[in-house]
């Protein structure tokens, strides 16, 4: 059925029946001017948006729409999962060519709800595109007022901490492009399913914030170096990583060998993985493995936060030269990842 | 400029400059993750998207990019101003074309901004776009809890108020668009800035609610039958409008005059107003009147809300036939306004 055919209501409609139930902290869901959170006292409101756009973040006859949807939510819910705090609702608004197919919009809906485990659709909007598909998603999370994990929180002495894979994603997406030749059915399946469906790592996040382990994070998307960078740049601080102690999957490095290629300049540059990286006190270090070991949680510790305004990456001793800080800028050429 | 050679951080930054100082309540603005926002006890965020695409709400050559800026926050405004709260933060989404001028933003920044009345901009995403551009509008507010303006809390003896113009921006279209003989340069002028530049009630709706006047109100988006069709839906009633006291500016009357078109097709079906309709029960009437002329505001009673489920419109003492309600959908055809 074209959307056309059943008009911005029906459609509506539609992404209404698929946006999970609203209770209790959300007030009003879809159906007024706006949605309504309550935040009890103690508490802030945490928002993040991200829009993709047909052509430049996905072609739509490569990507399964379950997976576009999985992964739009995912981006947002891992900024989030950055603050540590608890989502509490989503927002979705969509640019659409009315000849497209409804039921992609349906199969897009149920991967977006399935990532959000039960974080319920407030609202959004709807209109007509000319061209493309467009995908502008807003989540808001609650934290306790004043204990976010922040970017400008690192300080000089504290370790650098990575929960969640580096690389995988960028891997995967070169298999995706023809780039890699893959190794196994089963190596290709497991990284292109890092690229296609990224677990946000929102338990981790709220974990850190609410044992009062870290106060300082960030979602990996544009790559661990730029990333840290970004904490580097916002705490005036610089960093010091060990590459060996950059835990690398299993097909990724199969991958890596078959290709012959440095499974690290994927690790370091690869953006799209949405693993968190958070600095720890050392008088906190002890406290994060009780947790870690009691919630089932892998983090690795890669290095540490010094004085300075680099992030210098040594191996075997020796450092090495990582080149200019790559990354994505949506404006600028893709850097090689 | 062209935005390719500033590249993404370029035109954060250069959106960041104008993006209003963050300040309590708006704990993080740009630069995290995400914002914070703190809503301290006994209060409620209010949220509200939307988004404007090229070639579809706005023809890049035909609107002055301030206009542009001023009008797409203002349509968020308004349906904060609809339920009532008071907006404490905005976020932004562009998709655009590497070869627009970064001017071009700029002037749409000082349009956003200048509507906002302090309002800081605290959020968004700058990605590219293939095709056209586009603006996707997140704002925040907040309201006391449990006390917004909602759709669905009408009910039969209460008085239908109308705060604003309807009509105006409609006339002011089919200007822009040369389907009605412009009149006078001054009505011209008025009726394309109501278009342009609509102003969202933002103190009505924050008066109504905090002086306990209203508990239900919807701005006028889509057309006066049209939104109060949804105050009717949402809370399963009806409604009877006497059409000689829907108020109308006299350009508006002018221009129908001169193009022998009956002004009421605009005040009735004509979108884009984003003035406020609202419903008083019968023992708040007297603080409304009070209100409005202690804060100098204009609002007009144009019907009542009865039991039924739809709209009748009375002209002389007689039901008048309105035909569909019309409105904007937008997949389906644009109804003659």
């Amino acid at each position: 059925m074209k959307i056309k055919e059943i008009g911005e209501f029906g459609l509506i409609e539609r992404i209404h029946t698929r946006a999970g139930r609203s209770s209790y902290p959300v007030v009003i869901g879809i159906g007024d001017d706006a949605s309504v959170l309550d935040v009890g006292s103690r508490n802030q409101a945490v928002t993040t948006t991200d829009m993709l756009v047909e052509g430049v973040h996905f072609l739509r006859e490569a990507i399964d729409p379950f997976d576009l949807g999985f992964k739009s939510h995912a981006v947002n819910l891992s900024d989030i999962a950055a603050m540590g705090a608890a989502p509490a609702q989503s927002f979705l608004s969509f640019g659409l060519p009315g000849d497209m197919d409804v039921e992609i919009i349906d199969t897009f809906m149920d991967g977006f709800m399935e990532v959000g485990e039960g974080v319920p659709l407030s609202g959004g909007d709807t209109v007509s595109s000319p061209e493309g598909w467009i995908i502008s998603v807003t989540v808001i999370g609650i934290a306790p007022a004043g204990r976010v994990l922040r970017r400008d929180a690192a300080a000089p002495g504290e370790t650098v901490w990575l929960c969640g894979p580096v690389g995988d994603s960028a891997a995967g997406l070169s298999i995706l492009l023809g780039k890699s030749r893959q190794v196994s059915d089963e190596n290709t399946e497991f990284l292109v399913q890092k690229h296609n469906r990224p677990l946000p790592q929102v338990r981790m996040g709220r974990i850190l914030l609410e044992a009062g382990i870290s106060s300082c994070a960030i979602d990996v998307s544009d790559g661990l170096l730029q990333d840290l960078g970004h904490i580097c740049e916002s705490s005036r601080i610089g960093a010091k990583l060990q590459l060996e102690e950059i835990p690398l999957s299993r097909p990724i490095r199969d991958l890596a060998a078959a290709n012959r290629v440095d499974p690290y300049s994927w690790a370091l540059r690869g953006g799209e993985d949405y693993s968190l990286v958070f600095t720890v006190k050392p008088e906190n270090e002890k406290k994060l493995r009780t947790v870690m070991e009691r919630e089932e949680i892998e983090a690795a510790p890669i290095g540490k936060i010094v004085h300075g305004n680099r992030i210098q990456v040594y191996s075997g001793g020796k450092e090495i030269d990582t080149g200019p800080d790559g990354g994505y800028d949506h404006f600028r050429t893709h850097q090689d990842k």
